[in-house]
């Protein structure tokens, strides 16, 4: 029997994309809103600036993440851009999931 | 100003639990039914036997996925569990998510 692969290379990047290390977490702090480089240091858990910056920088290339750099004294915010906001729906469905199935055993 | 944190350790894990390499993709093709190993292999491009193996593996101790010995000759299947099957949603949400800007320039 022959078998059909349902293989999706835009649904592969996608999902590997939010999923990779931190930047779930990442873009999920600025669904509330802009931060700063220290907001994130202190709202994400045991991640090192060196792979904040790392991250902060894949996800301003995939377009997700917009750096505005703003008023005096100067000061540089992060935020959703248009694509990223539209993940909204996604992480949504994360949560519910993760609410769903959290405090239940494997 | 303060900055309160938006992070969420259930969600956390659970958006790099289905975006670990690979692992997406596998627990998708299980989405239309039992798969076998060798399936999964021609579905996946560029998996290796041991790669596949260990995320296969990943996906039963995190109840995901279940693997079942079948019939003779014997054949060995794995099919989604309830709470991996309950991912439908998130993966119909990522897919929707990722036809509607994979077309488009960062």
């Amino acid at each position: 029997m022959t078998y059909h692969s349902n293989f999706c290379p835009e649904f592969h990047k996608a999902v590997e994309l939010i999923g990779k290390r931190w930047s779930g977490a990442i873009v999920r702090e600025m669904m509330a809103g802009a931060v700063r480089f220290t907001d994130l240091m202190h709202a994400i858990p045991d991640i090192s600036e060196r792979m904040l910056c790392a991250r902060l920088r894949a996800l301003e290339e995939e377009g997700l993440v917009e750096r505005r750099v703003l008023g005096v004294p100067m000061r540089v915010e992060y935020h959703l851009t248009e694509k990223g906001g539209d993940l909204r729906g996604v992480f949504a469905a994360v949560g519910a999931w993760a609410d769903r199935w959290s405090d239940r055993p494997a």
